[in-house]
């Protein structure tokens, strides 16, 4: 079985080397990290442990590579414009696609690129930053939840289920993407979205400012409303659940505030944009979520 | 008559200046402005005409000024904290105190500091920018909506009102000093606001954006909403007026904009917090302004 990797950030640095750790064969499809990986690997530094992947098959081109049994993509959704010129060489007619990536869209466009091949969905729940070149950081264990486009994929969602877990990731399978989609983005709407408004902040700064919180806690609200138009049942305190996880993150950075902070694209459209859409379509009123948009377009264009 | 000036920003160079032209007695209690002002005088660049007033009664303290007839307070309310302890010399048994301060609660606080004096509230629809020491710049003619704190005082408005008219200056008598403020609002919580919140922006990126310019409509009808709520009704089709006059400002920098990327104080609470805090109180459903809110305390901290 081989597995290509395609984006090199803390995701895809991170998952594929627990993967290749456990024995897979794993090509690295790679931009501004290639030349440190050849040369010095990919280093996973974690709480209790730091390893080093000394023999990484990283590639600047998709051709190197070939047809791959399951491509992982891990780019940034920003990136997502340039998907159809890098997979063709890596899908074939068996190939797997899955999205590692945030936000709503990403397993659509897939689909829509490939409409042959069967298309899953991952989302990772972990905090991982990339602190440079081939080096990623874990700052808590964390864990996947994976599941296919359609339903009808189910067994081979659960197939690679096995291959992450066989790797030591924690990993559940979800017979509803867009459900755990939904799901983490009660998260990942109001802390990285609060945390580039405010000004570049961690979320310690938003739980601990009572004006703050209470956004963060009514674009939760929102979030949770869409999902129950489109028939998810987070449960009781789910809202209360996001903040009582987010306060032992202490000065935790979101990765999106990073990027803003950085410079770099933010994933506006994946995160914020297009769960928008979705519940303004599906008429649930989403005012703060509507405003965040806007700035955060603005911000981070 | 003898007027007192407490404040050398924009609004207290610029109506000092035009009162003192039109030939009335004003003493202008500064800090920064101080030695620019004794050296240079004051100008007044405009359109039109430059003028200059070479001989400027400046002060540093209030002892050296003495009672005063009129007191015009134009100091950014984010100072209102030290005027307890500078107007005191200033306020005799007869003394007026006018606030052409931005928001709402600074002639509450007049009245609360000095309860025996008659107090008034003068709102500037005016562009000006304080360019340099002593220099201010005056991009439209505008007007001053001036009214009295208690309706009964409306005989002494008017003569305040005289006052500017003689001086040049379009000024109105408004019987209802909280409307007009509220009626400010609707300008100044979105273009102010969000003109921060967007990361330094001008006004014509707010009018020019289809989603910054929804958020400062939303903004509108909520400031409108609760004006409603408190009896006022600025007529049909307010909003779409606020929006026409804000076109041909072009790159206009909404003072309080200017105060964020330079780094002074925002007046946070006199234009956001307190309306917010009224608005709430009268049951209005407020989501924009409060998030709004909840960013600038943190942006402008």
């Amino acid at each position: 079985m081989k597995i290509a990797i395609v984006g090199s950030g803390a995701i895809g640095l991170y998952y594929g080397a627990l993967l290749q750790r456990s024995g897979r064969e794993v090509a690295f499809l790679m931009r501004s990290d290639l030349p440190v990986a050849k040369e010095r690997g990919i280093r996973v530094v974690r709480k209790d442990e730091t390893f080093v992947l000394d023999e990484v098959a990283a590639f600047a081109r998709a051709e190197e590579i070939g047809v791959c049994d399951l491509v992982i993509v891990s780019l940034k959704a920003t990136g997502n414009g340039s998907l159809a010129e890098i997979l063709p060489p890596l899908v074939g007619r068996g190939t797997k696609l899955l999205t590692l990536q945030n936000g709503l869209g990403n397993d659509a466009l897939l689909a829509e690129l490939f409409p042959k091949n069967k298309v899953f969905g991952g989302l990772c729940f972990v905090c991982l930053n990339r602190i440079e070149p081939a080096v990623v950081e874990n700052y808590m264990a964390g864990s996947i939840s994976l599941g296919p486009r359609l339903g009808e994929d189910l067994a081979e969602a659960e197939e690679i289920v096995e291959l992450f877990k066989a790797a030591g990731v924690k990993t559940r399978c979800e017979p509803n993407l867009a459900e755990v989609q939904w799901k983490k983005l009660v998260w990942n709407v109001p802390f990285n979205g609060l945390a580039i408004a405010a000004g570049g902040v961690t979320t310690d700064v938003i739980v601990g400012s009572p004006e703050l919180c209470g956004e963060a806690r009514a674009l939760m609200r929102e979030i949770i409303a869409a999902s129950h138009f489109f028939g998810y049942d987070f449960g009781e305190g789910f809202e209360d659940y996001q903040i009582k996880i987010t306060r032992p993150m202490e000065g935790y950075r979101p990765s999106s505030m990073i990027d803003f902070v950085e410079g770099r694209p933010v994933e506006v459209e994946a995160i914020w944009g297009e769960p928008l859409r979705q519940a303004k379509a599906a008429g649930v009123a989403t005012p703060k979520l509507e405003m965040l948009y806007a700035l955060l377009k603005r911000l981070c264009r």
